[in-house]
């Protein structure tokens, strides 16, 4: 909520609080901020914000905004900066998709590319798993990963895929101030065969355990990074 | 739960399958390992096992087993190996403890310290969301972090803690061979104070985007995986 106001890229209709809620000062920051922006304050029961909610627990707050717009896929190529995507082949989990989004967005990746099928949406809960990163983000929604990719590769965006049967290992990648596209497939069953295919290189994460693959979120967090470090943006 | 058989670490009573369950690779799998261990395996209607379940999304196979036993602080650091510990200090959320454990397990931890008290428990819930590193993680159960790592500290285990406040960044670390032990807070309100004072180094992870911080699962994939670096085990 608070990064909904702060980033200000949505029209916010109205903003809902509970009679009940205490007070505290992320509460008292929402409510600074919709009133600086003119935001419709209505204060009502806790039964009745409860039944509006669309996310699994809300918190006393919930507003009414437009809803979040993707941008196309060449917009993020076009963008500001050397391109830094993360592409994401079908995660269903939502945990995992918020937990991804709040990743890339820490790791100030350019922008998401997400399927428009067969994969979680980002739903309220999404949102919520993603602690504001969505309203910071970029992302594009795409018919097919694979003739997305096709385009990034015109476009000279290095691809590179995670597959825990790569010999190449992440921590090794020689990425610099080039373009480039970290390419995850979902949960368990992990890249599909025509992204893979479109991938320029494909990196594993070394496990020393007894497992056999690292959770997905985990992957994209030392995946953006490797980026991070290697372009020494911090 | 083919790492629970694989592991062999517990006693494992009798496994019940679903009578409607379809055939696949990792049913059979785990019918030839309970065969081979000659554990009693009983077909049951698919409500009935659903009632059995403990945890939120049983998939058609549950087994009664031992209760996982945690070891003495001391076990851990005596172990073989050089210590590589992972504490945590009260996290709440099932899935993040889960994700962590699954991390901890890849990274090759020699073992994880979880507080007795106020913090999520190892349930099956978050034995599901850990994919198995429960079976084979070591972990030690501690009435109070703060005179755990004081512990540590006098068994000269270097405890590196995880601030988005502190100065030093965890990818300028200068760990080599010596033993360590990770310490990452709560979700939101990250270390207690006691136990920050009982750090010998407290870190951040550089956030090149808007939000304050990652989520607690990733910043714990990332600090394990810069441990496993710098030691060049893999």
């Amino acid at each position: 909520m608070l990064e909904l106001l702060h980033a200000g890229r949505r029209n916010v209709d109205e903003i809902w609080v509970a009679t009940d809620l205490d007070d505290s000062p992320v509460v008292a920051e929402i409510v600074d901020l919709a009133r600086a922006r003119r935001i419709t304050l209505n204060e009502v029961s806790r039964r009745r914000l409860d039944a509006e909610a669309t996310s699994e627990a809300p918190q006393g707050v919930i507003a009414r905004a437009a809803p979040l717009r993707p941008v196309e896929l060449e917009d993020l190529i076009d963008g500001d900066g050397v391109p830094f995507l993360l592409v994401l082949d079908g995660i269903t989990d939502p945990g995992n998709l918020g937990a991804l989004l709040r990743t890339a967005e820490g790791a100030g990746v350019s922008g998401v590319v997400l399927p428009r099928h067969r994969a979680a949406r980002i739903t309220p809960t999404v949102a919520k798993a993603a602690a504001g990163a969505i309203e910071h983000l970029r992302f594009a929604q795409v018919g097919g990963l694979p003739a997305a990719l096709q385009t990034l590769g015109e476009r000279e965006v290095w691809r590179i895929g995670l597959d825990g049967s790569a010999r190449d290992q992440l921590f090794d990648l020689k990425v610099a101030d080039e373009p480039v596209a970290l390419v995850l497939g979902a949960e368990g069953r992990g890249l599909s065969r025509l992204v893979r295919e479109r991938c320029d290189q494909l990196v594993s994460i070394p496990i020393v355990g007894n497992l056999e693959s690292l959770n997905v979120a985990a992957a994209g967090a030392l995946a953006c990074y490797e980026v991070v470090r290697h372009r020494g943006t911090v």
